[in-house]
């Protein structure tokens, strides 16, 4: 068939900050009609926001608290609005909120791609049964949004 | 990450009606990509727009309610469509509406910003417990919507 | 509050086809943000519909049931895509199509417009209690819209 | 297989109140692991309920509006927790409560069965496309009732 | 028809806690198939149960949101299971929790009875506007049960 | 009325890819307003594709099941997005997958055309009985479009 | 922990209907809390009881599709209640109604337990790719059975 | 009221295997209407259920594909019935699963408590934003689970 999918893509990239990942994907799916979307990756902002706005507090769990909830308005609208979700997990760090995020995706029916490190492989096995696929690379995650795009597979 | 969210956020501004409230948070976002909807304002209007356009009801039960009914074609839709619904509690009145629109809001599973003086925090806290940010001054939630929308915080 | 509500609202108008009263809603809401849609209107074509694309039936029943299952196709989009749905009830004839439509829409939540001639009131009493509003004439309809979408009274 | 399916069913029975339907089909399905639901079958009760028990209304609209709320907390659980959803059509009256219960059945996904004499079967024809049965006769129902539940056919 | 509904009824009972009216409801449905729910009604016991618990906070909000997030389980639990939800204003306090419970039934879908003084009627218009009875005592609720339980009414 | 239905259609377009159906189809309504999508075509690249990106497998029901994954991105947004899902079953091979994205898309409420030849027509039953349309030329689905969009029939 | 989950499993088993597949299951599964449901499985009943109910139809399309659609009462009730669905493919015949109910039970978030020989792996991908587990024998279904329900692997 | 909750409450316990916590639940709250499930917890069943069953892999992925896929029956069946899921953080391990489960249970809109060590607060924050309980101790959750279900506070 001559003509592609018509319609836009909506993906969300959950996960680990600290490396350039997103960029990646990104970059190299900037041919691609595809929207991307994504939690605030400003680490200090993203664990401050809350005081910053609504005021300080002396406790650190309602200083996290406040802050937590103000993301999660961000969060929830990336994921109930996309149609992919892609979550990453690094190899440094508890990162439940890249499994909290997955599940979430999960019991919302979201096409799930998950990236990590192979030594994460069995810790994240729950994870993975509810994914459609699992990668290594984010240039993969790339491979994949052009493929289901435009049925063009690499190389 | 260089690139925010791409999509426009839908926003409802439910509640209390004889302060500016609304205009301040509609100006001070005014550079962001969100839309903004509300209840009709007009009191009177509100008040009277069942009779007006079906015809005079001697009851004022029956008054009222055409008016509340047809009313609710516009929360309906704006709470539906929004992405976050802010509901506004003032320092009068019994504003039943308000917390019934956040109640519903909840139940839809919509992120939900209450706005309210300090003196009703007793009283609302069932609604707080069901909101995602409760901010005194609209201000602040123009500083969560920007944050939100671009993760830049005030300062 | 200056601005208005800024979504479109789609209006999907059920029921009689033999007076001219969809024209005078869409003509009279032609300033209104409204995009309007119904179901075939041409008699004939709605009746053989079935058979004139997939092949004639020598039995009444599976004759109207093809037509019937097509016309289908273009009522559910009607009705789901719809914020508002108006059913008009004519003087005579069963119109037992317009009364599931009214069924159909209440069941997922959309607000309903019933529009009947005032010798009708009884039978159509459990459709009235699923209504946001009851109306006599088209012209009540188009001052609904215009009042929900811009906050406007007629007069 | 040996066993039968072991759940018990659920059927509701909407529609004409002037003949002795539903006690054939409860009747004839005694032996099945049904639980019928209906409405208030008392044409008297069920026009005035609403006064009755909230106090008179000097306007008809208003004494019908309601007694029909009333009578719709009733319905809505009976469909709701149906199963099954027959829809009797008798031979006069317009009936347009039947019509209502049948769109809102079909919303919900519920499996509809529609029974009506065959005078009416063009006009029903928007129903009968989203009916799994079109039957003339209560023991025809029964006889349905009793294949998906037992597997056996009569005769 | 001889029999009536088979099925038990979940009714929830929300809003005030100064008065009996929840006993005097319980009461007069003794003989029906109602199971009732309600929230705790120990105003203390509701007020503390989050500290109580989970340990004392220093400042009252968050005194107050540990107990309510506590409270809600059980509200949201007897909300969810409920066939009905009875949502009684007193004549006192802001009760704000209660027009909550009554926007979040009213958004499920679940069939809603309001129990105020006749002074709260212009304040709870848009309440009512989403109920299917409005009533003054809670006798009248007790008279809907047996109604649409048994098609039986007072008198 | 002169206006037709303003919104534009999603058609998604399953099934056997061996020859020209859906060609014919997408030129028989480039005057519609309608937006196709479709599975990737490509029988090799739709194959491999799972390998190919994420990397070989030596066992065949892993190869298949890494490729499946992924086409199912592609196929289940397809099919969420869609208002009509047309299901082509050609003359060979097994063709469960069409089997099984007309089951997905019944079960979503998709309105649902079949495209067979007739002697599938036992064999497909159960599916033609989840329907709105059963056709046997793609000119006739194309005839039903043109129908539904702008009520115009053939000939 | 020593008691396991008291809840009743349902479990649906879809498919093939010329083996014992589904006596070994039942057979096996007795000592286990399960509720087991299945479609009609004599082949001449449920060709046929669409006519011996509903009256002969003198085309085979008619004739197949009155019955198809009073089998969809059955099978509908049996996924919409099933925790799992279990889908037997043969070696021989199309089977697209095995397909279609897996696909429907996908949609609806079922678990998927898929049964077929070996020879049937490339064709049948898509479906393996929406199941939770992929079987050869009825035992190994019997296995994953007591393994969910009471934590026991076989041997 | 005299009367408390007559509900059962079905609490599903996802997390941690490794400690007592499951126990002193259960044993705590053994005079309450609850039904508790939870996973299979003997880890190495947990382990190998796939291949226990479905046959060897030689590659790892798959190894913990299979039984992880198996798990899922039974961890879904136990969210989705769930009125409360509770999830428990030990001191070790990454514990994706756990937060996997309180995203999914998120999501569906079930009442989430969570329970963890001091030291796990900042990097829960996520997780902790989406409940409606944070505890230390297995016997808090047996009181809230004794508050919700009988009004009664500890001491």
């Amino acid at each position: 068939m001559a003509r592609g999918l018509a319609m836009t893509w909506n993906v969300y990239l959950s996960g680990e900050i600290h490396t350039d990942w997103r960029e990646r994907i990104i970059d190299g799916a900037r041919d691609l009609d595809v929207r991307f979307s994504a939690p605030v990756t400003d680490h200090d902002a993203s664990d401050d926001c809350g005081v910053a706005i609504l005021g300080a507090e002396p406790d650190k769990f309602w200083h996290d608290h406040k802050g937590a909830k103000i993301n999660a308005i961000r969060t929830r609208k990336g994921i109930a609005d996309a149609d992919i979700v892609v979550v990453r997990f690094g190899e440094k760090y508890k990162q439940w909120n890249a499994a909290f995020d997955a599940g979430y995706a999960a019991a919302l029916g979201k096409s799930l791609i998950v990236l990590n490190p192979p030594e994460h492989q069995h810790a994240l096995k729950e994870v993975h049964a509810a994914a459609l696929a699992v990668a290594r690379e984010p240039e993969q995650v790339v491979d994949i949004l052009r493929y289901v795009l435009t049925g063009k597979l690499p190389g």
